[in-house]
């Protein structure tokens, strides 16, 4: 464990069939508006929105609606947001959805009394708030985001050309989450293997970065061992409850700071797929398994020993008669077998990109200085002809 | 992930060489009264009573000394803490030590102010604090306890003849903990690794419960497979920093209440372990050490498929050509191996256990009816006899 760092993660977690129960309880730590942020009709239809609204009603809570977040939440929606919460004194954002739900609910509870320019502020210059903030709670029906348990809000502004990420600090993680793994089962196939490869995302760009043995990265072995158990299972059959709920708790785990302790990360693989979804729209978790496995074998020699140690400890690959570089591309070959299996999308063309938009994806992507190899302009044309 | 259950954790973790600077702004939380918590002479000797002492005094804060704590805290020490605090009127517990020094802060801040008796409230009858509590910050150096993150306290009642935990919930959690590898490494390598055996135990309890393939039962994994690995190395070089930093960070882990989530636990070793521990006054971790072989031997065939994945995943025993028991007994030959090449005690004779004083051992141990088989009195003493 390198370096000095603080954990400080004050989520509360409600997990289980019965995790709904808790709502009321939370409920009952805020004031009387709560703004209600969903996005598309799917809730209504599976009935998570009645029961949510029955609770918000039962507690005699006000609620303003806010419809339409969208998958890319983007921040024109957020401005329309921060106008709701202003007009109406809301005191408590209610998120109910995926990772864009509440990642859109924490960028206008950051945004809605900010006295300067939030996009500049938060998403460019990566300044915390300096104004009041609204509390923010979650319903998650969606896994793979990390977002109910983070301070993570990824916003698309297409004015700016930008798909970018801001973290924010603890106050503004949401205080409750709920976390039912039955919520997640009328997600659509291919949105539920891509929050999979979104949380193999998460756990595979903290692992590949630093140099020493650390806890850290036994915790994400584990956790990378137990999705891959688990999403074989519930790719074949996404109705096993006890996979999902293994998934669901994977994903919270993958992304909610735990990891990043004593090791950094890489996050190129998230760059490039912010630039393939700012131009296609595309599923976030398709646009990161499109670009995965040109990256990795694109970086791999730099790291070398980490590849060869993912391929023994994640994938049980023998190494016995293997040089390292035999040794690192077998486990890639296993990654690869597994996207296969599970079903996501590994090419980019399939999402929309083409030699004819390939240099504007390759402008929308932010190259950063960590992980294993700092790329070039060209390194990222490269990967993302390969992808094609 | 079965059940249904609730995870909050709200304990700030500074972790590195430069941890304690972190002190002077935790200590702003709080009013001016800081009760001073520690054990023995050793803060004093290696400069830690300093160092901590200085940052009260820049912070204009009032110390009330609280020295003594001994390593298997007693009630009547509780009780003299309880009186500090109400004679201070004393803002915040910060405890310096290890866990047992940790744990006695949480009791004297449940029972300061306690109108009901706090042993039976708290120790025998597991009842929550109704009265106001005091804060409780702490500066580890000694690993091997969890403490410093959850609300765990055992306590020793001679007069009752019980060494007993209660687990309080997170408002008894320490505010902020202070995890500095470099303040471990003055611990004697007897205390050293008995803080190294404890934590096994802590990963074992929780591992050897519950029926059902959990994402629990891989981070376990993963935890141990760290604490191997590392504790070999500081077993034999006590100054490698990484290797004690590693082992910090995953005994925080170990006992922090993410691994009972969707499990439950075992916690019948910590039972023998206590009652051994109240007799005989030995070392927490080695009387857990000492009945550990004896103890999983006795309950491999009622969770077969558990040890089985033990010696697999953890110990890399490898299955081709061997029955499931085979299996199994290699794995518990493995952590037996482990055991002694780190250099635990496996014969509670080493710690003042005897025919002599064997009834009044067993007397003393609580029989939990969780894990994999609820132990009759005469298999207590069976076990018992076995670790002799």
């Amino acid at each position: 464990m390198h370096g000095n760092f603080t954990y400080h993660n004050p989520t509360r977690l409600h997990f289980g069939e019965e995790a709904m129960s808790h709502l009321t309880g939370e409920l009952k730590n805020f004031g009387p508006v709560v703004m209600l942020s969903y996005g598309g009709g799917s809730i209504k239809r599976n009935g998570i929105y009645d029961a949510v609204v029955a609770v918000l009603q039962e507690t005699g809570k006000t609620i303003v609606e806010d419809a339409g977040v969208m998958p890319n939440p983007t921040y024109e929606k957020v401005q329309e947001g921060c106008r709701l919460v202003r007009d109406n004194h809301v005191d408590l954002i209610l998120a109910v959805g995926g990772g864009s739900t509440i990642d859109y609910a924490k960028a206008v509870s950051a945004s809605a009394y900010c006295e300067e320019e939030p996009w500049e502020k938060y998403w460019v210059n990566h300044k915390d708030p300096a104004c009041p903030t609204i509390p923010v709670g979650a319903v998650l029906t969606m896994v793979g985001t990390g977002s109910e348990m983070n301070g993570g809000s990824v916003i698309t502004n297409r004015k700016a050309g930008f798909k970018l990420g801001k973290v924010f600090g603890p106050a503004l993680y949401p205080k409750f989450t709920i976390l039912n793994p039955r919520f997640t089962m009328t997600v659509p196939q291919y949105q539920m293997v891509a929050g999979f490869y979104d949380i193999m995302s998460h756990l595979m760009e903290q692992y590949f970065a630093g140099t020493a043995d650390c806890t850290t990265d036994y915790l994400i072995e584990g956790l990378m061992r137990s999705l891959i158990h688990s999403s074989r299972i519930a790719a074949k059959n996404p109705q096993d409850y006890e996979a999902r709920a293994n998934i669901m708790w994977t994903a919270t785990w993958a992304l909610n700071t735990l990891l990043k302790c004593g090791k950094g990360g890489d996050w190129e693989v998230h760059q490039i797929g912010h630039a393939i979804g700012l131009v296609t729209d595309a599923t976030h978790g398709m646009t990161l398994a499109s670009v995965s496995l040109p990256y990795y074998r694109h970086v791999m020699h730099d790291g070398l020993h980490q590849f060869k140690r993912f391929a023994v400890n994640v994938w049980g690959v023998r190494p016995e008669g293997k040089n390292d570089e035999q040794i690192a591309t077998e486990g890639l070959a296993c990654l690869a077998a597994w996207m296969k299996e599970i079903g996501v999308v590994t090419h980019s063309r399939e999402l929309g990109v083409s030699e004819e938009n390939l240099q504007q994806v390759a402008d929308a992507v932010l190259i950063l200085p960590v992980g294993y190899r700092t790329l070039t302009r060209d390194e990222v044309i490269d990967i993302l002809r390969e992808s094609l």
